[in-house]
């Protein structure tokens, strides 16, 4: 589950223990990287902490299928396995699409979303893998694109966290649960 | 001091304000990524309990200035002129030597370093700009350079900090405040 | 299913529409890239006899499922959404396993192939994208490897023909169908 | 020749006995790439079935020469030997110019070449080396050139196949015939 | 101070002597790359010659800091320690400026210069990173800019000095003068 | 011949003036570099000494024709046809061989060339194309083929000199003469 030894969840502290045995019960199983990082208890509640914070929120500008959409672009073109197979099964729940989070994936140039998001994950891409050259320009042309200044300063904050988090995963190479893979793909019954 | 707007400081929550003035009465002033940063608190608050867990550790495999060293090398490699400036001058002081951090941040590679950090440099940079090219050889070498599994943790998870750091600073535009450029260059009297 | 216009079926010439039915036969559905290089009839005859040749063939060195897995992972070097979609449900049911085709996708470093698969895409994805790069003892590596003079050759030539496929694919904008994306991830009755 | 060994020449199949003949009459040698593809057949068959669909065709908008060119340049960028200096021969002849082929080798950016020329060299280039971000305002721009939906269907297809040629040429190492350098340089008495 | 033996100071021809003795009395020391290129007298004094040429020259399109300007910018896109530290130095005493050489080395793009030297760094950097991408557009926009012809030769020549400079500062391993690295960041009394 | 002026030839001072002559007279024309530079006296008469110091000399380790190799390789690197196709000339003529300039401009990897001289342009290219990775390993590396101390500091020096010079090439645009394509193709009667 990572190149880290794990600890016991019974030695968690209480609150990090309270916080998966929520998560657990939502998804239906714990995320591997809720394990890998349970190894550092205060680093595991700061990440998951600035992870609720620009995850969990729905605006106009940037919809939670939209930050997936980030999340999944920038992911793909860090090669990480983890957060493109987990956040991809979000994603096609979020958006109700099957298709979309491969498309994401592979080549978002050519996926089928409006101009909106695909400003936003030019920009996106470009400060995941060349953030030197962001331009004043390119977080304006997001405003131009009905983007509110509190969804500018997310599409940063997200990219830059999923920047760390896409290195966290390869360094320990976590895994994606086998569950993700399906999540998504074929309609309830 | 940012592309986004920095709330009044008697607006923070008191946790912040605390934090901030201890950073204050140490440093003799505000790094600029604090006020930048404090327009998000949760955000603010997850981002600097990470970074302290991290940073404020001293190991026999990787001191406080290693530590700084990594961050230099990285952060010169996404061009971050905050992170530069600002760790470079924390890093002359853990290290008491005035030239160290330029020499890091131009070019790792013929920096006057033990073995040791030249092992740590190479896979710290390869993680930060080419993530997924770190092999089990790359965390295999640092323990026999004499690192702990902690300290190997660590030097992925300070990398993956920075890597959000720098695309932060880059993507809110945080020059580095004017004091950094000349501390630790002259010897106090 | 291309930015190209697609000739009506019954205008093929006879060869064509017999090839088209028995892959429609097999299948189920006819994939997009036949329609979309219809248009060409001399054109898609040649690249359908090339791609029968190296793909359609089972040998102790290269089954057809590492057959697929080459085509995988040097499509997904290339972005190419198709050839990642199409190629990874053939390999997902070629290989019994319906994590295999996204771990090779998105990061085949890690994914969970024997030695000699590892230096196969390690090659191959070379020769995909910086062919100067491939040296004689890339070659001799992989007879080492068990490879027949001839599986190294088909190595090399599954690897141009996908160079070739993948850039028509992205030229033409082919999308994959959307019975590919599900091929292979559950269980049959 | 290659670096897989040859198979005699009387033990090939009639029908490509037929076309190196024909090829050797009309050429005065056989171009080593017949040689080294003959080890196999059909994928030799459906190889040169596809290169005189693209190459033998002149039509307005993309003369045979102009194709050479974008074999010229593409391969350059592919940094394959065979190609520059066997089809840089052919473009010396084709254009009637003993000083194209080097200059599109080389530099295609300065070339002395018509903008319409320039506008598909910029398009084939990137098609050969960064697929993924070709865009359909490129494949449009050619429109505006005059070229018509044929020729761009060329343009790719020809980048396409090349790609193919250039790794399989890289792959078994084949030599351009020594006749190929001087050809087209020197006017015929 | 150079992987090569540097021959002793009175066996130097008396024209290197004297143009040494003349840089020492001026700047209370003598800059490394004097005595390391001394091992060759005619290879330095060309190069001597062809450095002052270009830089000690103030026009009203390129003034001496705006050369040392380029020199830190191209130099840091090179990784030269000595350039950077050196002509940093410099910089800052020829701007008045002790922030600026930083800034510049760093993240030139966010630097706090005119619109005419981000449009100079923009092309320099492309001339001294992707020399064949440099277009006759990008010399005229510098005319636009107010450059005389003169000025964008000097621009070019100036970045291939330097090209060649920090390559050999990086084959000799010459380090920069401790001097350098606190010369012009504090005010003299 | 430039994008810049170029003055009359008599209003030369005369020393360059007998310089020119002298080429003229052994080349049979002047090859366009003079007069390109001619525009800046001081910056030609430099120039031209570092290049003859450099490139007029034949060492054990280091033949003539070696070094124009290492110019051939580099420029192509760069790709600057002036120097590849000047320099591909002279190579030709020294080496007395009418291939070896295009292998080794289009892929001095398969050229037959002696170990030796692979190993010198391994090294060339990466000073070229990647300073900051040239290690003292490589340098000591040339020192085991038999090169001495001051062989290695011309492979370096030649590639420095020809990183400024492919550079000055671009910026003005200096087109090779035409004389150079053929030269050293055809035997002499």
């Amino acid at each position: 589950m990572s190149r880290f030894p794990v600890p016991p969840r019974e030695e968690l502290p209480a609150e990090l223990r309270g916080r998966f045995a929520a998560v657990e019960e939502r998804s239906g199983f714990l995320p591997n990287v809720f394990a890998a990082l349970s190894r550092r208890p205060a680093e595991a509640t700061a990440f998951f902490d600035l992870h609720d914070a620009l995850m969990d929120k729905e605006t106009p500008g940037l919809s939670k299928a939209d930050r997936e959409t980030i999340v999944v672009a920038t992911s793909a073109a860090n090669d990480c396995l983890y957060c493109v197979v987990a956040h991809g099964a979000i994603l096609r729940i979020r958006a109700r699409d099957p298709y979309l989070a491969d498309q994401v994936a592979v080549d978002w140039r050519k996926a089928p979303l409006p101009p909106r998001m695909h400003a936003v994950l030019e920009v996106a891409v470009r400060l995941a893998t060349a953030p030197v050259e962001v331009t004043p320009a390119d977080l304006a042309g997001l405003r131009e694109h009905g983007l509110t200044e509190d969804d500018v300063w997310d599409v940063g904050a997200i990219v830059s966290l999923f920047a760390l988090s896409n290195r966290l995963a390869h360094w320990a190479a976590i895994p994606p649960n086998d569950e993700f893979y399906l999540m998504g793909r074929v309609a309830r019954a």
